[in-house]
């Protein structure tokens, strides 16, 4: 079956795999432009319970849903976002300042 | 301070007002278009403690961000959602099968 939309709290905290299969990390929120109304990239927060956390700005076309895994995919590695371009720091992230990098990051493209 | 983003999760479960000043509920979810990544429509869920919710679908265009009240502000009132021209049924909500009109309804423009 064939659906066009997605609803934001269906994306949110679902896993995303890199392109050697690895599991990246989970989609943490979108962010979206106010004027138009377009996601233009979401975060993805890497690690896990053994390690630290990081989190990556990718592009929402660089992620597509994998119906079967009920995951995303993208051709991203880990090392690809740790390679940068921007990664965004836990301890920064503050919902009244995002000044800071987060309007107009140099978010992954594919 | 003016911020271009604001993430998804930033969104979902603000108060919306409607034009006369009454609060016409949250926004329960965005509902996201999967290839263009544009924010085709809110869900706002409207009621409380005291009444049943309903579930309406409103542009996003329609929504403005009030920082004083830290609230959605839409021209819209509760009768011009109660009037139609689509309501969504909670029962029928179905994440599987979005075919029942989430996909393309006719949400409420201003």
């Amino acid at each position: 079956m064939h659906h066009d939309m997605v609803p934001s709290d269906r994306v949110e905290h679902v896993a995303v795999f890199g392109r050697d299969g690895t599991r990246l990390g989970t989609i943490e929120r979108l962010m979206l432009d106010k004027v138009s109304g377009t996601v233009a990239y979401a975060v993805i927060k890497t690690g896990g319970v053994l390690g630290s956390h990081h989190h990556y700005p990718v592009q929402w076309g660089a992620l597509k849903y994998d119906v079967k895994r009920q995951a995303f995919a993208t051709e991203l590695t880990l090392d690809d976002l740790r390679a940068g371009p921007c990664e965004f720091d836990e301890d920064n992230f503050d919902w009244g300042d995002r000044s800071q990098g987060y309007s107009h990051p140099r978010y992954w493209t594919v």
